[in-house]
């Protein structure tokens, strides 16, 4: 249906984005990617190995210009002048680079890792946020995930929590405000099919202008 | 298309919600309010007249009464123990009588006034919120809305601030997050008419389950 098309797909847990973005990729016959695929993909690409090596040894500035010889995306004033890059920030840096070689590959879904922010001035993607009312979050968390019914609260709050922290360290804006994406939606609304119809429909609205 | 369906609209200043409001209705022959019309309507009900005497004379509990037997929705903590209502406090639960009469009279379009908040338990309502890039919204406030152009980021954070705030403090959420809507839109990114296309499509898919 179209040229091309990224979609990425920031959630909350328990709202069926990760279903959502399966669905998509399916109907859309286009590759899924989520967190673990990611990671996956960084430890594979040999990408990581380099960079690594450099931040295990080298101060940041000199990590700083081996990322910026890898094209990796800024991340504004989040670090301290001098001394080491935290870990978590390398493997931001890597996997900034990875989804960003994704998008330039071809077509996909990608779920999580702030890829509506590091992907931003890519005219081919879309950018979603599927959220749902927490009743049905917790049904689906117990039902489908697995979770204990005792524990289902705490390990939604916990997860949306690491989620938001992660991203609003990141990213420009704030997790879960309309603003940073194209598209937010409750999926307990209109259903995981009615929300990838209408995530289509909206695809095909900004590509095809 | 659908029986009856009450799309609230929320937005950010320049984003064109209004514009998007408007068509919708016309485009569903249904009628159409916003902010000035209910403001009207509040003042033409005949309700306010007695609400504001009985809140001119009298303690904060009285009015209460009062409030409860026009079956005003619940402003939660918010008021002092004791004292007047504040003006804008009746004038909410005033406009929040007329907002859930005119939900309960057939199909409409209502924008602004925490009309989602307002109406978060109506089966027949669809949440949205409608943003765009600063830019876009910069060059339609100027050009469409007569601000001068070295006013016009002014006016429209102002216009913004006032909007979270109000809602900020009658509603549950926070203004903008995209927890407290059905569905959120940038307009700037699929236009007027693709904003408009995809309410409907979305009213269609909530209100035909």
């Amino acid at each position: 249906m179209l040229n091309k098309v990224i979609i990425t797909i920031a959630r909350q847990y328990g709202s069926a984005g990760r279903e959502i973005g399966k669905k998509l990729a399916e109907q859309l016959t286009i590759p899924y990617y989520d967190e673990a695929l990611i990671k996956l993909a960084s430890q594979e690409s040999g990408i990581n190995e380099s960079l690594f090596e450099s931040a295990d040894e080298k101060p940041m500035s000199s990590l700083w210009e081996s990322a910026s010889s890898f094209n990796v995306i800024s991340l504004g004033g989040h670090f301290p002048a001098g001394g080491e890059m935290p870990m978590n920030d390398k493997l931001f840096l890597i996997q900034s680079k990875v989804i960003k070689e994704l998008a330039e590959a071809g077509s996909c879904v990608i779920v999580g890792r702030c890829a509506d922010y590091i992907l931003a001035d890519n005219p081919n993607a879309v950018h979603v946020f599927i959220h749902a009312k927490e009743e049905v979050k917790l049904k689906r968390v117990v039902e489908s995930y697995g979770i204990p019914e005792g524990k289902a609260k705490e390990v939604m709050f916990k997860t949306d929590r690491k989620r938001s922290t992660y991203y609003n360290y990141y990213a420009d804006g704030k997790w879960g405000r309309a603003e940073n994406y194209d598209l937010t939606i409750d999926s307990s609304i209109i259903g995981i099919d009615g929300t990838v119809k209408l995530i289509k429909e909206f695809a095909q609205l900004k590509l095809s202008k």
